[in-house]
C-alpha cells in the first residue's frame, strides 16, 4: 500500500497543532477554553482552574554542557508557571515526568530536583505528582502546571480591541544573547578544553537564559490595581511571534514603535559584541518569559505607574496590518521569525 | 572535585520517587492529596480535582514495529484514565505532550491523534491541551489527565482495614501474554520477513496490550451502588506489586487465594503455550489496567452483584504478613517481582 507523506517540517509548529487539533470536540461542560492559548480553563464549581504543559528535550531544548541541573529544573518549572500567569492567573500545582537514561546518578537527579523545589517555593507552588521513567538517550522533561483564577478573570489572547494599548514587561533579547554567549563559550572549550569561559560582566544575560522568571508578580499587581488587560500572552518565542498571536487571535493589527522596546543595557552591549542589531534580538530571540498583553486607552494611567511594564505600541483595525515603526522613520511589516529562524541566519 | 556517584537502579523506580520527594512540601491549602497515589487531589472550593500524569518513551515503554499508532495514541489516554479511575474519581479533561523526529510524517501523527480522540470520545474527556516538539530520537509522549469527584469522595491507597475484603476486575495476566506473543512474532519476522504473524484466535491477549480500557464503568457502578471502596489502585505493574502498595500504604497484610484469581481461558492456552504459570502471569505482568480494591465486608452482599468483579482475598493485621495461598495448598510470602524481572526471569 502506498502512503501519503507530508513532512511535517512543511506545516510548521503552530500549522501541525492546528492540523491536529481542528476536529477537537468539547464534551464537559468544565471545559471553557481548550488548545490553543496560553494555558486551558476549566471550571471547578465557582473557582475556575488553569492547566498549562511543556516539555523539555535535552540536545533539542537544553545542553547539560552549560546548563546546570539545578537551573534546568528551576527553568523546567518556571517556563510552565509563565503560560498560566499570561492567563493571568495564580499558579499553585505542577506535576513533573522525567525520562532519564543511566548514565544519570542520584545525586544528579537531586540537583534537578533542588531546582524543581527552589521554584515551587519561589512561586509558592506545590508539586503533586509526576512519572519516572527510563528513556534511551537523553534527559527528556514534562511539566503540567495547574493554576486557578477568579470566574471569568481569566484573559486569553483574543480580547484585544482596535485602539488597546501593546504592552510588555521587563527587557527583552537578553536570553536569546545568554544563549549565543554560552554556545560560543561552548565552542571555545571544545577547540581549547583549557581555556576558562569568558563570562565576566555577563550575569544579566547567562542570567536570562539559564534561570528565568515567572511575572507572578505583574499578574499580582494588575489585580491589586485593577488593570484587567483584554489579551495576554507570555514572550517565550519573541516578541513579533507573540505580537502576531495577539493579532491573529484577537482580529486586529498593531502598531509596534521600535525605539519603545526595552532592552537591558548588558544585552546591547553584547548584541554589538556579537555584530546583530538588539531590536532583532527582541523581536526574534525568545525565551524571555516577559508578559505581552493589551489594555484599554483608559488604563494609560495606571499602566505607566508601574516601572517595569513598557507601552511598546497599540492596537489598530485588522486592514491596516501589522506594523513596525523603526527608529529611522521607516514602517516595515512585523513578520515572526522566532528562534529557528534567527538561529538559522546565524550559522548561515 | 570528587562527585559520589549513585546509580538510579540501586534505588528502583519507588525507591528514587520516594527519595526524590521526600522534602516535598506542601504550601496551597487546596492541595488535599500530593505525590504518593495513583493521582493528586485538588480542592476547587467545593469540587474536587484530581490529577494524573504519565510518560511513555519509544523503545522502553511500545515498539512502533507492532504496536499501530492509533493504538498507541489510544492507550496513552486510557493509561491515564485508569489513574484517574483509581481514585474512584471522573476523567475530564487530558493534555498530551509529544516530542517527534523527522522520521515521522504528519500522516503518522494523524493516526496517532486519531487514537487520541477515540479515547476522548469513549470516556468523554476533552483534550485541553499540550505541547508539540522535536525529539532527537524516538517518539516521546507524556499524558496528563484530569478528572472531578464529590468532596472526599476519593478513594487513596491508604484506607484499607484489616478484616476488609481484597476485590479485582476483569482477568490478570493477558496483557503481559500478548506482549509476549507480540515480541515472539516480531522475533519471527526478524529472522524471515516473508512469515505472516500467527496471531489468529490470539484477538484477546492482542488486544489487551494493544487497546486496554481504563474501568470508568466499574467507577459508574460503585457510586450507583452507593460502595465506598476503603482504597483503590490500578493494577499497572501487576497484581502483587499492587496489592503490596496498598497493603504498605494502608499499614496492612493480606491473603490472598491463588484459586481466585480471574485468568481468561485464553490467557490460560497461551501460557500453556509459552510454557509461563498463568498465575504468575497475572502476579507479575502488569499493564492490565483493572482496579484493585478493598470493601468492608458488610458490602459482601452489593459486591457479588457484579459479574466482573471478583473476590480474591482479605486484609489482615499487618504482623500476620503478606500471603498468598496457593491452589496446592502452600502459603508463600507475596512478593513484588513485577514486569522487569519477569521480562528478566523470561530472558535467563
Amino acid at each position: 500500500m502506498e502512503e501519503q507523506r507530508t513532512e511535517i517540517a512543511s506545516l510548521g509548529e503552530f500549522g501541525l497543532i492546528d492540523h491536529l487539533t481542528m476536529n477537537n470536540e468539547t464534551r464537559n461542560a468544565g471545559t471553557i477554553l481548550s488548545v490553543g492559548d496560553d494555558a486551558a480553563v476549566i471550571d471547578q464549581f465557582g473557582r475556575q482552574c488553569v492547566i498549562s504543559t511543556d516539555m523539555l528535550i535535552e540536545g533539542v531544548h537544553f545542553d547539560l554542557m552549560y546548563t546546570p541541573l539545578k537551573h534546568l529544573g528551576y527553568k523546567s518549572v518556571v517556563v510552565n508557571l509563565s503560560d498560566i500567569c499570561a492567563m493571568m492567573a495564580t499558579p499553585t500545582q505542577v506535576t513533573v515526568n522525567i525520562g532519564i537514561s543511566n548514565r544519570f546518578s542520584v545525586e544528579a537527579l537531586d540537583e534537578f530536583y533542588e531546582g524543581i523545589y527552589a521554584a515551587c517555593e519561589r512561586y509558592n507552588v506545590d508539586l503533586v505528582g509526576g512519572d519516572t521513567t527510563t528513556s534511551e538517550k537523553g534527559f527528556i522533561i514534562s511539566v503540567t502546571a495547574i493554576g486557578e483564577v477568579a470566574p471569568d478573570k481569566y484573559v486569553t489572547r483574543s480580547g484585544a480591541k482596535n485602539g488597546d494599548l501593546l504592552c510588555v514587561t521587563g527587557t527583552l533579547g537578553g536570553a536569546y544573547l545568554g544563549l549565543q554567549l554560552l554556545e560560543r563559550e561552548k565552542r571555545i572549550f571544545l577547540d581549547s578544553p583549557g581555556v576558562q569561559p569568558d563570562l565576566q560582566n555577563r550575569a544579566h544575560n547567562v542570567g536570562r537564559i539559564l534561570k528565568p522568571e515567572a511575572r507572578a508578580d505583574i499578574v499580582s499587581w494588575l489585580q491589586e490595581k485593577e488593570i484587567m488587560p483584554t489579551a495576554m500572552i507570555d514572550i517565550s518565542d519573541g516578541l513579533s511571534s507573540e505580537i502576531l498571536h495577539i493579532c491573529r487571535q484577537s482580529g486586529t493589527g498593531c502598531v509596534l514603535y521600535e525605539n519603545k522596546i526595552p532592552i537591558h543595557d548588558e544585552s546591547r552591549e553584547l548584541a554589538y559584541e556579537f555584530n546583530i542589531d538588539p531590536t532583532m534580538c527582541a523581536l526574534n530571540g525568545g525565551e524571555d518569559y516577559e508578559l505581552l498583553f493589551t489594555v484599554r486607552q483608559e488604563d494609560y494611567e495606571k499602566i505607566t505607574a508601574h516601572t517595569d511594564v513598557y507601552i511598546i505600541g497599540y492596537m489598530t483595525a485588522p486592514e491596516e496590518g501589522t506594523k513596525l515603526h523603526t527608529k529611522g522613520g521607516n514602517v516595515h511589516d512585523l513578520v515572526a521569525q522566532g528562534w529557528n529562524a534567527l538561529a538559522t541566519e546565524k550559522n548561515s
